[in-house]
Order: structure tokens, then C-alpha cells, then sequence
């Protein structure tokens, strides 16, 4: 065993020291003070009406399209429960991917086409394609700092992606919990903005709170949420509406934003130390440039596999995700995701030096 | 529409003035400034190591027997997910039973059987029968101040009911949320006291702390446990970490057994009013007197149906929940189920008077 500092370049954990602890303090003694009676109580599926409520005022939509949930997993699963219930069981994804998201398609018998992934987003002339065979049922996609990979969408491609999905009758599932954190560049309108009529967005405050707060949401049609709400209902009656009040009263108290520029603050320097020291270790492999959100994502040279370099990686306590989890139809065997936010730009530093030297090893 | 104040009889929701919101303030600070960075964090699908290790000692037994959740009726799908994949998809339940847990079944394509509620558990010759037709993967059972009935399965037959598990090879799943609420009389051991080995026991801290919280827990074999997580995991990833550790604190800090105490001096007069209400104005029905929980239950008077007495009641402002929801095969058309916690005594003497008048006139 090495004894060098353990590096993890493994899950998408936000950094410690970016939970705003004394803010959320501060915020559970005011909605208890205040709100008790019913952040205690059982209540509505939707999730606390004072958080819809909320986050319809910041995203510009009626309260009715506003559900909240413990967590945004949660709620590929009552999407794939209500909409996978058909006949038709077809689901398109990006490869790669979230695997967490796959996982939950499967388990509803999905039968999933990956559509490939350009560092604008979507291969648009695959996608074409594709749907000459096949009639998805609804299209899960993050077009916003993706997951695994890094990059985001065009604005071209948005408008695009929102054409087809109109042509040949399906749905985009937009999934945006990056979508906040952009370090540089210009913000593209997210799919829902430019079309909520063929499009269900979810997000969540895991990465702009804290995933223990389990906060997921989804905009959406008045009439699918109804729906979502009853699947919600028959699954656990209500979310957690005492972490919904607090999380509620961090944003009513006009913590939120301040606390983006914060992490803003804190990550960006991650990404820059990444892609500094990509550039200057690995100029012989491809990785994306992202402009926000928590991954980048490198293709390893031809004839270097991610086994190969996880292997060799574990013995200097460097340790890396495989690749291939994120690629539902096969490939992925020289993908590398790079989660850079929980480690110090030191750590980066160090971390991509030492896949640096193991790549050339190997090549 | 009558102008008197409306008397709820329908869910089984805690009394607003039960919420400990002061001590629940005071154990959100302290475990926000002790433990933060973990309740703010992605964790175990098991949920907050400290309150599963305070649950282990207060349920004596090991940690890894120990899994908490968001509410305990998502572990209902979580054992659904697990034990009705294989071909055999039986499971039994009292007739009456609680009417989510059913939802949760016939999700998962169970084929129920019901075996009648006797005032002192399961009509254990009928059991007997139907094991001679039926396997059952899991018998699920509410031992304890019984959903919706009201009743507590004797001690004889907690003893029957483990050997008959044995003896034909299934498990209970054992929920126990009201159990701690004992108002009178001698406490029963839990199925899963007597048999740890066949039994799976559920509870919940939402009838004794709030609803809100969504903490409830399982106890049970370590492999078994060990799938809960896995479903968990791929569900959700973490349960709410933020609920679990105010939850955590609260019970560290000595608070649980005092609240349980208060609900107890709270509720007790309750159900006293609703049985003298019940002795003095309906002494021709047939109705359960529980020791404890959240229920109590009436057979009508033959000729006299729910539906009716709903229809009627309803003009007078007094909301009563329809029977027949609580029996899956068929039956509950005289059955009234009487949730008395969120009522005062006051209330619950108007009500049961009211509800008397109309079975008078329906006679």
C-alpha cells in the first residue's frame, strides 16, 4: 500500500466546507419559531406549499407546476412510474450519461437508446436518426454542465432538440442541478424556458446546499404533476417537510443567491487548477472545458484504457470512477470523469499529476 | 351546508399542540454545530449513523440491524421491491388493514389475502386455513392499537402466529407505530422481541414527534438489511440526513421519553371521552376498546352502512372516512374507523353525540 494522501476523483460531492451551516441554523430556529404546526404535520404530496411557492417566484412559473421531493432521484422514479406504464417503454439518454438515472429506468423496464454526446451537446444527426426507428416516450437529458461529462448544450441544439421533440411527439426530462453554477461564458435559456410545453425540468439544492437536505424539485405540466403528486402520495404520503421549511426559510431570508456566488467563488478555482494542469500533464488526451457545474470528462489516448489507469491508480491512493457505467449501449472504456469540486486546487494538482504519469506509463 | 364547526373522524394525524417545536429548535442548532458536515452531506443508505446507533441501543440490538428512511412507508416499497420479485407474490393482511400499506402491495402485483381481526389479534383458525391453501411471501400486521381496528394482538397468539411463520416458512413485517403509545395495561413483547429470526419490524417517529420529520425505521436480519440499503440507495441515495440528525438530537439529548410521556397525558383522555361518548350515546354498536394508538373502531348496528351514515353525516359537518377502504376482500360496509388523537374531548363528545343521532334515525 502507498502511504501518499488518498486523492477521490470518484462521486460528485459537494466540498465540505461549502455548507452554509450558521445560515441553515439560523433558518431552522425561524421556520420552527414560525411555521412548526405545519412543517411537523403531515401535508401535501406536492411538498411544503411555502417552498412551492418560492421557487415558482424564482422560476417565473405557477405554484401548480411546482412539486417537491426528498431528493431528485426520487423523481425519475414517479416520472418512470407514470410514464412507463404504457406500452411504449422507450427512453432516450445521452451517452454517456448519470448512471444513478439508468439504474432507475431499468428497474422500470425501460428499453434505452443512447443518443452520443458532442461537447455542444446532443449528436443532433444520430438523434435523427434514431428517431426514424424509434418513438421515445420522453428523452432524459442535462443539458447544463452535464454528467458525467462536463459540457453543455448549445443554444442552437436546444432549439433543435425542442423542434424534434414537437415533430415526433415526445418529451424532454431536463435535468439541471448544475445549471446555477456556471463559472464563466454566457447562460443558455434551459429547455423549459423555451418550451414548457414539451419539457419537465427537475433540479435540486444538493449541490447549492447540501445533499442532506434532500431537496429535489420539478417544474412541469399542471396536469403531469397532478400525477406525479398521486404516485408521490402513494409512496411516502408526504416529503420531508421539516428539511422543506428549512430549506423554505434559507431562501425566503435571501441566503441563496449569496451562497451561489459563494460556491462560485470556491469552485472555480477547481476547474481553472483542472484544465491548467490537463494542459499541462495530459495535452495528449481530450477533455472537455466546462464552464460550471461539478465534472469534467477526458477521453484517455487511443490504446489506454480507464481499467488499466484505475489499477494502477489505486497503488498511489488515486482514486477514479470506471468509465463504462455511464455508457448505457457499450463504449466508455477510455472515459475518465473528473468530479473537482470537493478537492482542493492542491489536491487537483497532485491528483492529475499522478494520472498524468500513469497514463504515460501506459501509453 | 350546516354552520356548526366541523368535527374531523377521517385521518390519523397527531394533535398540532403534540409538536415538541421547542426542543425540536434546540436539537437542530446543536446538531447543526456538532455535525454539519455530515447531515449536510451525501451518507449511508442506511441513513444517519448516530441515530441508527441510538435506535440500536434503544431497541437492543446490533447497528447493522438498523435502517432509517424517509417515513416508514416507503420501507413498505422497499420490501415490496425486494420479496414480491420472485414468482411468489402472496401476501396476507388483517382484514381490516391500513389502506396505504395495501396501495403499496397491489403496486408491486400482490395477491392478497386477507384473515379476519378478531378484538385480540388474527382469527387464528382461519389463518391456520389459509396457510393450508396459501405461502405467503410476508404477512403483514400491525400488532399494536391496531390500524384502523383499534386492537393489540393477545400474547397467546403472538406466540401462535411465530410458530405458524416457522412452521410454513414466511415472515411478518411487523408495524409498530403506534406501540410506544400504551395508555393502559400490560405491554405485549413485539413479534420481533419474541422472533427476531421471521419477523421484520417497522416504526416511525411520526406519531411520536411529528409527521413532518418522515423518520421512520426498520429493524431486522442484517442481509436482509443489507437489500433494504440497495433499493434505498438506488432509489434515493441518502435519506434525509438533515431529519434524521434533528431527530438524532432530540433522542440523544433525553427528550423522547418525556414527549412520550406528554402524548400519553394528551391522548389518554381522548380515547376516555370516546368510549364514555360511545358507551353513553351508541351502546347498540359493536366498538374496540384500545389500550393505546391512534384508533378506535365501531361496527354499526346491522342495516346501518357507513355510506350512509357518511352521507347524512357530512350535513352536520362531521367527516367520517368510508369503510370498505380498510378490507381488501370485500367487507367494512358497517365498519367506521374513529382517529381520536387530533380531537379534543370536547370535540370527540359533539362528534360521537352527533354520529349517535344519525345511526339513531337510521335504525
Amino acid at each position: 500500500m502507498s502511504d501518499l494522501p488518498p486523492i477521490n476523483f470518484t462521486r460528485g460531492v459537494p466540498a465540505v466546507e461549502s455548507f452554509p451551516a450558521d445560515k441553515i441554523i439560523d433558518a431552522s430556529q425561524a421556520v420552527l419559531r414560525e411555521h412548526a404546526s405545519i412543517i411537523l404535520q403531515y401535508g401535501s404530496a406536492y411538498g411544503l406549499r411555502l417552498l412551492r411557492e418560492w421557487l415558482a417566484s424564482w422560476h417565473s412559473v405557477a405554484v401548480e407546476s411546482v412539486l417537491c421531493s426528498n431528493g431528485s432521484l426520487n423523481l425519475i422514479e414517479f416520472i418512470c412510474s407514470l410514464l412507463l406504464h404504457s406500452e411504449n417503454k422507450t427512453v432516450f439518454v445521452e451517452a454517456p450519461t448519470y448512471d444513478r438515472a439508468v439504474t432507475r429506468l431499468y428497474k422500470h423496464g425501460a428499453e434505452i437508446v443512447s443518443i452520443p454526446l458532442q461537447d455542444d451537446g446532443p449528436d443532433i444527426e444520430i438523434l435523427d436518426a434514431k428517431l426514424q426507428q424509434h418513438q421515445p416516450s420522453f428523452f432524459y437529458t442535462i443539458p447544463d454542465f452535464q454528467n458525467p461529462a462536463g459540457t453543455t448544450c448549445s443554444h442552437e441544439k436546444r432549439i433543435r432538440l425542442i423542434e424534434l421533440a414537437r415533430q415526433h411527439g415526445y418529451i424532454y426530462l431536463e435535468d439541471s442541478p448544475y445549471r446555477p453554477l456556471r463559472y464563466w461564458g454566457v447562460e443558455q435559456p434551459s429547455l423549459f424556458e423555451i418550451a414548457p410545453d414539451v419539457v419537465v425540468q427537475m433540479s435540486s439544492f444538493s449541490k447549492l446546499i447540501g445533499p442532506g437536505t434532500r431537496m429535489g424539485y420539478i417544474l412541469g405540466d399542471v396536469d403531469l404533476l397532478a400525477k406525479v403528486a398521486k404516485v408521490a402520495e402513494d409512496t411516502y404520503i408526504t416529503p420531508s417537510l421539516l428539511s422543506h421549511g428549512i430549506v423554505y426559510e434559507f431562501c425566503r431570508a435571501g441566503h441563496l443567491q449569496p451562497q451561489i456566488d459563494r460556491l462560485k467563488t470556491l469552485y472555480r478555482p477547481r476547474l481553472e487548477a483542472a484544465l491548467a494542469s490537463l494542459d499541462e500533464h495530459l495535452p495528449q488526451a481530450k477533455f472537455v472545458r466546462p464552464d460550471g457545474g461539478f465534472f469534467l470528462s477526458i477521453t484517455l489516448p487511443r490504446g489506454v484504457t480507464t481499467m488499466d489507469v484505475r489499477a494502477h491508480a489505486s497503488r498511489v491512493n488515486l482514486n477514479l470512477a470506471d468509465g463504462r457505467a455511464f455508457f448505457v449501449n457499450g463504449g466508455g472504456e477510455r472515459f475518465l470523469r473528473l468530479p473537482y469540486c470537493a478537492l482542493t486546487p492542491e489536491q487537483i494538482r497532485v491528483g492529475i499529476s499522478r494520472l498524468a504519469e500513469i497514463v504515460r506509463r501506459l501509453q
